[in-house]
């Protein structure tokens, strides 16, 4: 078996950046950027035809004069000369790049010729590339970041195998907003000589990538496509947002990266049999994503619901209830050693609701553990956590009254959450958050150590549906 | 007829708080803080069995000793002494009162029974009341906040009636966060005296509400419900979220708040003769509702898709088809005009797609300009625009090696959006937007101008249909 040649390109010790400049608003010089400032170790040069120097490094004419041959190139140039400085590069040994620069098979025949000449070249020197029409590809574990957006995060375990370059590096700073972190992503683009089932492939034998998203626009290589996944969901949680399947969806991704969608049912066939969890939204191929790669897979559908709020409460339940979940009554044993930790007016019955109280261990310690080592239920979702957010919301009209900093005011309202968090590693079953405090010390503790957590109780739910779904395709392949 | 009770209640000149103390812990101080810091002109009273005063104000010791007859009561007293408190203040003259005592019919037979005593007694003084186990109200147009949250937006065009406290109160940092806002606020909790329908009634004739938002766990007069929301819906749009129709949903809405929901299926068939879009999670809720407070309705289903990005591009069109919307191939006249903006690479045929260029006017002005008022589209979707937020990314990784200053780099990417926010009024189209920046100044120029704005594509597209669902009642209510 050959190796995948994205080990090469998602671990190169040289790159070489054709297409940036000292012009900070152009894509190239901005990948440059991000990989001259994203922690990686590796060398980086410089190709321009004019400059003497990029970025403040010295930069060379042509490939010829390159000093050693990169081990990867990244391409970010007008399409008309990308096939031949492609060929320079081959000649001058370089065996991987990433194409990022546009203007191809998605604009028509005159670019599919041009793309087709990319793919002799490759040939003939034996190369192999992602893309063209894609936006890079970021490696978080090795701090190589050739995409458009900064990587700021620690890395993750999410790997991302994309259609959209936007999904990739614009969506950052909505992935560091809610704790979403990648371990490698890949914006495979018009994915002429590296595609989907590749990235799958290697993103499968990863070990710094625990769960894989992939977003789809459609698929060439439908029969490897089934039995890649099909072989890598036995060991990794996938998840896929596929949006080939409508003819509104079909064209616009025609002139995006010249894919052709197969319908919707085809797809929903596939992911039934190789067991992908099927997303709607990119919202939802992000969380499940991340709840995927985090917590543990639940063995059953049995929900426990623990809130201060009857509303999310309710809201939670019946979301559970649609997407396939079930909110078992507590026994009246679980319900009575529930009770002793609740004040008159809340439910033990499940959902816990203890009502307005604030400060409570029982919220964050004795309830949970009662939850977690239960055999009558396989999930926790918890909704809202009243710690220093909301103390912080009041802080600006009780600040004044009672003369108080607002760090008195607010430090007193931090939860130690070192045991909540210990536990879903502990008994094998996932724990599921929603909040609506972003700024919070739970809610900012629960995304740095991933804990899913959703900005509505409706989306927490879905969310372990999804690891539901995931843990019952693992469960056939295990019977 | 009859004045509604909510105008007094949501108008009061004075209010007198029963259970607030000087301890800023307790959910009655926390109300009373937020009445005395959300800059409410009217006189505020307090009372408490032992406290001389209460929040650096006088307290009185009982109702007969308050100074004069205060128009509005907020008792978030014990549950056993509340039926006589309000009996005590009814002997003192006031009609009144909003109760957010919980421990009622949501609580069991002996709960019921207090609850009762509570309606003899409004009954014998010809009193009206919100709650019991309700959160409170909100008037932001009188900054009467009567919840246990600050609200420290301007006040806004979205009225909020709701059978969950935490959707009236805990969510307002998350509508602040996406730029919602209300005009006024129920809790109706057990609603023993005001009731849904007498809240619709009364924010259908608030001239400060443009579009009405419920939440709804189980509706007690079913007819007046559908006869009222009939009448409101053909002035202003209606959404709601029910969740009483599913088994678990149900059983935890009677522990919350003692209401019984009736079938999903029977819920459906009242929106739809009444003219209510009807909402699926608490985010839909509140984004639709803000959505319809502030755009003028489409007059059709045919939709222009505006970005940068192909991915969103494709996940916009596939929404806006799995959502019953239609994204017509524009015309060649309109795609030639378009295609003057355009890069060579961009495609013009809908969704126009910019592709990764930085700083263009013709995002914000010409092409807008041109989708706005052209015949073959009634409505625009919008994602992402690279305005300072991805130049506030870029810094990370630029501003050194520039040696520039934030402002500097950051504020030539302002875009001027006074034309695109005019455009939406002048021509009768809604625009609706999504992005995955949240510290942007074109996402917080929307947030602030009331252009609904959503952080995925999907979440827009939906928005945007909920629109279209409200022009289809209101032209059929014309017809």
């Amino acid at each position: 078996m050959t190796e995948n040649p994205l080990h090469a390109i998602m671990h190169p010790r040289s790159v070489v950046i054709a297409g940036a400049s000292n012009n900070f608003l152009k894509m190239g010089s901005i990948q440059a950027m991000n990989l001259l400032h994203g922690g990686y170790h590796g060398e980086i040069l410089f190709l321009h035809p004019t400059e003497k120097t990029v970025l403040g490094r010295p930069s060379y004419r042509t490939a010829a004069e390159l000093p050693f041959a990169p081990e990867l190139a990244l391409l970010t140039t007008p399409t008309r000369v990308t096939p031949g400085l492609l060929d320079d590069l081959g000649k001058r040994g370089v065996r991987y790049a990433v194409i990022t620069t546009a203007g191809f098979r998605e604009m028509g025949p005159e670019g599919a010729r041009l793309e087709a000449e990319l793919s002799d070249i490759a040939a003939r020197h034996g190369m192999r590339f992602v893309g063209p029409n894609c936006i890079g590809v970021l490696n978080a574990h090795e701090g190589m970041n050739l995409t458009v957006c900064p990587y700021t995060d620690p890395p993750g375990r999410l790997g991302l195998i994309s259609q959209s370059g936007t999904y990739v590096a614009q969506t950052m700073p909505y992935l560091r907003d809610n704790g979403i972190r990648y371990s490698q992503a890949i914006s495979v683009g018009n994915a002429t000589s590296i595609d989907v089932v590749d990235c799958l492939d290697y993103l499968g034998n990863d070990s710094n990538t625990a769960a894989i998203a992939m977003y789809i626009e459609g698929i060439r290589r439908g029969r490897e496509f089934l039995a890649t996944a099909t072989r890598v969901a036995r060991r990794k949680p996938l998840v896929a947002l596929y949006v080939g399947g409508s003819q509104a969806g079909a064209r616009s991704s025609q002139s995006h990266t010249g894919s052709l969608g197969s319908p919707d049912r085809l797809f929903d066939g596939v992911c039934a049999q190789a067991g992908i969890v099927r997303a709607s939204a990119v919202d939802e191929m992000f969380g499940w994503g991340h709840a995927l790669a985090n917590m543990p897979l639940p063995r059953g559908r049995r929900v426990a619901i623990l809130t201060h709020s009857g509303g999310p409460a309710t809201s939670m339940a019946d979301a559970c209830e649609r997407n396939g979940l079930e909110v078992p009554e507590f026994s009246p044993a679980l319900q009575s050693r529930i009770r002793a930790f609740l004040e008159p007016t809340a439910s033990a019955k499940n959902p816990v609701d203890l009502t307005f109280v604030m400060g409570q261990e029982s919220f964050i310690d004795k309830i949970p553990e009662l939850l977690f080592t239960s055999d009558e239920i396989d999930a926790v979702l918890v909704h809202g956590m009243m710690d220093t957010g909301f103390a912080s919301e009041m802080y600006k009209v009780a600040g004044h009254i009672f003369g108080i900093s607002r760090e008195d005011f607010i430090k007193p309202m931090e939860f130690d959450l070192t045991r909540l968090l210990e536990l879903p590693a502990r008994y094998g079953k996932p724990l599921v958050a929603s909040n609506f405090l972003r700024e919070d010390h739970a809610a900012e503790t629960f995304r740095d150590r991933g804990v899913p957590l959703f900005r509505t109780p409706e989306a927490a739910v879905k969310a372990l549906a999804a690891l539901a779904r995931a843990g019952e395709f693992r469960k056939r392949t295990e019977a």
